[in-house]
């Protein structure tokens, strides 16, 4: 038996409520979930952070994340959703997992997920400089 | 002048921290950061929720926020990241745009982003039986 949770969800090992399979992608609700009604994608194959995920598996990735969003307000109810993955820091499950969470006004989240700072002067520009040094081609 | 400020800054109309530009999409600094590097992408297209990304971007999309989060440990020191999108609800600017924000362990984030609920038995079923029919081919 895998010692990954998603590993053993992904083979059956594990129940779980899976609301989408396709060939390359699982998708199940998250037993602790935000609001009910949220689940995880993770990609069949086990890699851990969303930079690891293979080039092949990005647009069915991302297509299924849209189905499942589309899903949460059309058949929950929800008037929009949050969508997220933790990379390593905050991520429980060493398994990549998108979250996608059904979301209605004044469902209290709000103040909760966006804690605001701000630059100094010449601050972000100095931090745009090595973001930009390290996506240049 | 568009009346969209993320359309104001992939035009060049309105100034941005510009750290990624391709064909299709554009990245840039929050102005109002979680963390400071914390980055924004956008398509050039104005759409407004991840569902109505059009199917050609999803690889692209993707691959740009692969390697934004590599680039926000890469370049700023960063152990992980939080990559997310507010579809509709708590979607401050109504154009698709996915946070990419640099994340350090012990940096308080972790009870915010994560408040948790229970499913009542049997529940759980219901909700994942709803989610499969709505996402039924």
């Amino acid at each position: 038996m895998s010692a990954c949770v998603f590993c053993q969800i992904v083979s059956g090992e594990t129940p779980g409520h899976l609301v989408l399979e396709t060939d390359d992608l699982v998708a199940f609700l998250d037993t602790r979930p935000v609001f009910k009604g949220h689940v995880l994608l993770v990609p069949r194959e086990h890699v851990v952070t969303l930079p690891d995920l293979p080039a092949d598996l990005g647009a069915p990735f991302i297509e299924a994340a849209q189905r499942i969003a589309t899903a949460v307000v059309e058949a929950l109810g929800a008037q929009g959703s949050f969508v997220a993955i933790n990379n390593t820091v905050s991520q429980s499950v060493p398994h990549l997992h998108l979250h996608v969470v059904p979301r209605t006004k004044g469902d209290g989240l709000r103040g909760f997920f966006w804690p605001r700072t701000k630059y100094a002067d010449g601050e972000a520009a100095a931090y745009a400089e090595k973001l930009r040094e390290a996506l240049a081609p």
